[in-house]
């Protein structure tokens, strides 16, 4: 028996002894190892990681490194170092050896320039030669400035990479640029240095419990989330980030990046992805995961300036005054509070409001996702009795409570009456019921309520996922740009953007509730006087009135963007209904570009009663591109109107570009062939409305100047010549338009400004003008121009 | 002084009497004069429409009339009025006098035959004659079982009609038929005697003071309406009618009709059509609100059997058994309960559950319709705080209340968050207080909450409205038949449907709580055991597993309707993604036919993950008729899948039946054209996935028996003829379809089963039974075929 255990224990010790060696050695080198992040969290999570891996194969060695010189980093990095903690569970004495374990294998060093990089390199080889271990990888943790990343990363890359067949990993904390220009800069720059698999970008809010349970929770209740977690079932999405602190004392990165930089364009846009995605068979798949993520950036709907709303909390610009040493009258933009909506457009999600917040100086700290479900039940009897579980018309959410807040702790709550969720148990347990304690407006038992049963560090998590290489815990290069892409937009319409000035706390009210419709986002109550005076807002589109003149001795509506397009989509839908009305069908002629796009989308979203199952649209003119070309007019119309309305497919009458495989042949007839379609469908070729616009250079649909057909002759519809590409374009005659029962030219922005007062003053010459041809023979024409296009 | 007064007395008394002279005549003729609602309510309406009109310029004569003998006809009559009543701002001896006056100018009639309706002529015309007056019209009443309507139609026609110049109005209860046909039956009837204009059919819900309100209140608040009343503000709309009793001593008229009849058809329907129909401009025009009622009713999604539950009070199958002697083991199915969920297909309302429920031996008696609005705030501070009207996340609800509850008055409440009503002052007051009242759970003061100033008897306001021609609060034949024509599907679906039984009163709890789901809708609690034993229940989809096998040498899926088509489509989306995956894109070509149609509706509602953007659709066939037509195969497509998903437009590939504005010419190389097409975006002609059926007669796609074309040969595609109606098809040839990489037959319904056993036995005969020479050359083939098809 003795000579078998020995054996046992031998053969233990030498798989021990192998596995040490086929794993090999990792040295960890935490940059910035004296910095506030490194002494808060990334010491303590470097003994977590040790105190987990340890026994497993491999051997560590962790280097501080900051500028500071050795003998003064030391002493600093030892003080920091005194704090570390052990697990609950341990005993003191296991606790002071494992931390003098750790604190041997723990050196300071100062890597400043490209030679302390190639001896750190030197170092970690001789020691690894020196106790006969094979080098398995080495971990470089950013703790430092985003400005000291590029002269690291290249030290890195020229003096400290290991040798072939160990791996290499460096891990950056945010801010990944400032927006997507920068962002991409900052990408390239790293990317000259490491491969997309080295690079480990932390967003810390990933590793919290609640955060890293998401997609797990969605895996092992796919069964039933199958069903739910749609459009159908969903009412809204709540991704919330409340704190009660403000930005005193870090102002002068503050006043840089704000709150949507801060806390939105990161961590909530990455719960946000979490929820919305859609579920790889492998959740445990990195590469679907990430590929998964990245498609939900993708159906993120752009956002607009109207898609938020933002805040200052009041003692702000003081603070920054004082800090920042700026003169009395300053008064910073810099939003501490914001609410945006997002919309993911894709058949899941179509619809469904999801709500991003986080704002500093609130009234708690508080973090969390909340998934309402519609209430889709009828009680028939008034009074709600029974259990909760019985009760169908409670209402139906499921929370990921990131922390803090009245419950204090990382919870998964789920209403009764929804489902029973899967958890696993050896690290969720469920939460005692706490009497009188209400989250989201209902009592605690109301819910099927779990918490972890050990609660851990951010960092600690995401060290254990960097180590065993799980990068979907992480940013790749594309989620981040993505996300770039998605925010920059709204960053610059925000730029000018005056905050609503809060009083902070509880004083708050309902000062900062917000509402949304038509995915637009506003506060709820009016703006109040302003508590601190603003540095003045621009004048709004309400100051003024739409002015009624004459452009061409014709009739002019002229407006603010706003409220000139929807004047035109009112005047739009009167025609149609009174066509619809009279001959039972509406013929809409519709031209590409931009300025059409805002219109596109309001008559898509703000018109009930458009008679578009009795409308026919048609096109004034199209480039010479396959339909389903990005550049295609009628692309255009297809994403920002034809989606959203019903329109029915025979109604729809796309120029015939693309015939035979070939685009715009003269042999193919496709001018003839649309000409044919006008004739047969619309009564005298007369469309019931054209929309038309003007070029800087004069030109109106496809018809540019000295074009040598469709200005005038028997034609209907022409092949035309642009000086831009694509050059091919398909066009409306000038005689045809000039058919039309009424012509509406739609001009906008100060680009047009030039040509709008050239074209005021010049006769009938479409040679050289061609918008100046356009004169219906016994239509009606109307100029729409918005104030900067008409007054400059 | 005192000649001018008498000269002014004079011309007053002039003018009066002028009046009188121009206006008329009028004689009402209440037929059923001694029946229950002729006691209960018309009588006192008429006292009420003499108290209100007889000073403006109009004589009355009132005749009572019934099948009943003269003297005790007139004796049960004037038992009847006796209990007549004067409004309470009357003293005693006017309320005395005026009765007095009304006894005398009411007086008893026989109508029985021909003859008794020309004397009654007569003697209206010598009564007008003798006093010197002009005839107005004549007002029929028909308060008589439905078997009566015709002879007394005929009789009045014939026999009753006043002179020329005089109008004639019938006023018609309720019931209008048992369903569409009988309905249209006695429409057509009743048409053959009167004039629509002559017709009233009455619903009285039309003359309940909140629901008459409702078109006045959307008008007089249009302004803020505008925006809010649609589906981007809309939750839902509940319309429900509850009461406490139960049928004891009417089953015989409820055997018959049953709740859905008796309620839903007519009141609940009406009031829907009020909240959803589009505002006229003028909504004092009797012709406009009427047609866009129908409008509305035109716009309302078919019912199916899932679009309703139903249940019956326990005690109801023992009432029927006493009250119609039937046996001591029949169980009636007529529901006593039902709960439907209506969409209204428009783009007002697209997406917005109407909920319309009625019951009796309920917990409650109450109407009510209640707009409940989405809640689109968020509420940034946990605690809700702050004024009611300051509050934009308490629940925001416009209630028009009929009568009854907990308020008990009829009443107009609109929450003080919404926004504040404006209500006619002389007619609408507001509600006081009443702290403590909970109503849809919120306390009264939470709303805007208004009363009318004078409650009035419906049957009052709507005799005042037919005596004013206020046609609009009537049922028009039209609105009538479509109104069944929305209903009866839903009928016929239920006629075998066991109710669930429920216990009646406060008992019932949650079991009749229902909830709605992708248009479908349930109870919120399983099945509980039967209280009363029903009559037995069909096996259930669930009782039976898929069934795999084979059939013609390959794979067979069998299974209930249901659970076979969401086979199919789960299928189908599988195959879609893996082409996607591989290929980046999917063609799918599909055929027409009822069956397809349900798979359509699971594609387009269940399948969130579906690519649809990737997915070109082609047709398998088409019928040459214009695509617009209802007949089109497209035109189903249309209907049931593309209007609900989004497809690129060029991803849509109709077949072109109609070139140059004629149908399958062949000079038009239709069928040439789609083959080129289909070379030219599919690659190698093979299409990923053809989904066929198979007809009685062995045809499958347009390829029928005997074809000259299509069943082999070159040729991709194929014009053919059907032995149907219309004649003329295009057809995907069978050399194409086995080209595809899988095949799909779906084959449905009883209807079925003998051509599926004949065609299981048959070789490769494609001449005799086309469906034989279906076979894939290196493709899969898979037939999914119904228990009925399959097994019979």
């Amino acid at each position: 028996v003795w000579k078998m255990l020995t054996v046992a224990v031998c053969v233990a010790l030498l798989g021990y002894l192998q596995a040490q060696e086929l794993q090999g050695h990792v040295s960890i080198i935490l940059m910035g190892a004296t910095g506030d992040l490194a002494k808060k969290y990334l010491w303590q999570a470097l003994f977590q990681l040790y105190l987990d891996e340890a026994g497993k194969g491999h051997s560590f060695s962790f280097h501080g490194a900051a500028l500071t010189a050795p003998k003064q980093g030391q002493e600093l990095m030892t003080k920091a170092l005194e704090s570390l903690s052990c697990p609950q569970d341990m005993t003191h004495s296991q606790c002071v050896e494992l931390k003098g374990q750790f604190l041997r294998l723990s050196q300071y060093r100062q890597l400043k320039t490209a030679e302390d990089y190639r001896t750190l390199s030197k170092d970690i080889e001789a020691q690894v030669q020196r106790e006969g271990l094979r080098e398995a990888g080495r971990i470089f943790y950013f703790s430092v400035p985003p400005f000291a990343y590029a002269d690291i990363a290249r030290n890195i890359n020229s003096s400290c990479r290991p040798g072939p067949g160990t791996w290499l990993r460096v891990v950056l904390e945010k801010p990944f640029g400032h927006d997507h220009l920068s962002a991409q800069q900052l990408a390239t720059e790293l990317g000259s240095f490491f491969q997309e698999e080295e690079m480990y970008r932390v967003d810390h809010y990933l590793g919290k419990q609640a955060v890293a349970q998401i997609l797990p929770f969605r895996d092992q209740n796919r069964q039933v989330l199958d069903r739910l977690w749609n459009r159908h079932h969903v009412e809204r999405v709540e991704v919330i980030m409340k704190e009660t602190v403000d930005a005193e004392g870090r102002t002068s990165f503050y006043e840089e990046y704000g709150v949507i930089r801060d806390t939105l364009q990161n961590h909530l846009t990455e719960i946000l992805t979490l929820v919305a995605m859609e579920l790889p068979r492998e959740v445990n798949s990195s590469e679907a995961v990430l590929q998964h993520k990245l498609q939900a950036f993708r159906a993120l709907r752009g956002l607009q300036r109207g898609s938020a709303v933002v805040g200052q909390y009041q003692t702000y610009s003081g603070q920054v005054r004082r800090e920042l040493q700026k003169p009395d009258d300053f008064h910073s933009l810099t939003p501490t509070f914001a609410a945006v909506l997002v919309h993911v457009d894709n058949l899941r999600w179509e619809g469904v409001p999801f709500i991003l917040m986080s704002g500093k100086a609130l009234d708690e700290r508080v973090g969390y996702v909340r998934v309402l479900f519609k209430n889709r039940a009828f009680c028939v009897q008034g009074e709600r009795h029974g259990t909760s579980e019985q009760n169908p018309c409670l209402p139906r959410q499921v929370i990921f409570y990131i922390g803090h807040g009245e419950l204090g702790h990382p919870a998964i709550l789920v209403s009764r009456n929804l489902f029973r969720p899967a958890l696993p148990t050896q690290s969720w347990t469920e939460v005692q019921d706490r009497p009188g304690l209400h989250l989201f407006g209902r009592p605690l038992s109301e819910y099927y309520a779990y918490r972890p049963v050990r609660e851990q560090d951010a960092y600690s998590i995401l060290l254990s996922h960097i180590f065993h290489r799980r990068k979907e815990s992480f940013i790749t290069t594309e989620n981040l740009l993505a996300s770039w892409v998605f925010w920059t937009p709204l960053l610059d319409s925000l730029d000018r953007e005056v905050p609503r000035i809060y009083p902070g706390g509880a004083e708050n009210g309902h000062l900062l509730d917000f509402e949304f419709s038509g995915g637009q986002l506003s506060f709820s109550q009016q703006q109040p006087e302003q508590l601190v005076p603003g540095p003045g807002s621009a004048p709004q589109p309400s100051d003024f009135q739409v002015l009624r003149t004459t452009y061409r001795e014709s009739p002019l509506v002229s407006a603010w963007p706003e409220e000139l397009i929807s004047k035109l989509a009112e005047d739009i839908e009167a025609t149609a209904v009174q066509a619809v009305r009279r001959f039972g069908e509406f013929h809409l002629a519709l031209s590409g570009g931009s300025s059409p796009r805002a219109l596109f989308q309001q008559l898509a979203t703000g018109h009930y009663g458009f008679p578009w199952a009795h409308t026919h649209l048609w096109l004034v003119d199209e480039r010479c591109v396959p339909l389903s070309d990005p550049e295609s007019n009628f692309q255009g119309l297809q994403a920002h109107l034809l989606q959203h309305i019903r329109v029915p497919y025979y109604n729809i009458h796309p120029m015939p570009v693309h015939l035979h495989q070939r685009l715009c042949a003269e042999e193919d007839q496709g001018a003839q062939t649309y000409a044919r379609e006008i004739s047969a469908l619309v009564a005298n070729s007369s469309f019931d409305l054209v929309l038309l616009g003007m070029g800087t250079d004069g030109h109106t649909a496809s018809l540019f100047p000295q074009s040598p057909a469709g200005l005038d002759g028997e034609q209907l519809v022409v092949l035309t010549e642009s000086p831009l590409r694509p050059h091919q374009r398909m066009s409306l005659s000038l005689p045809l338009i000039n058919r039309a029962k009424k012509v509406v030219v739609l001009v906008m922005g100060r680009m047009k400004r030039e040509i709008t007062m050239l074209v005021s003053r010049v006769g009938h010459e479409p040679k050289k003008w061609p918008i100046s041809g356009v004169l219906p023979k016994s239509g009606q024409l109307v100029w729409y121009m918005d104030f900067e296009a008409f007054l400059g």
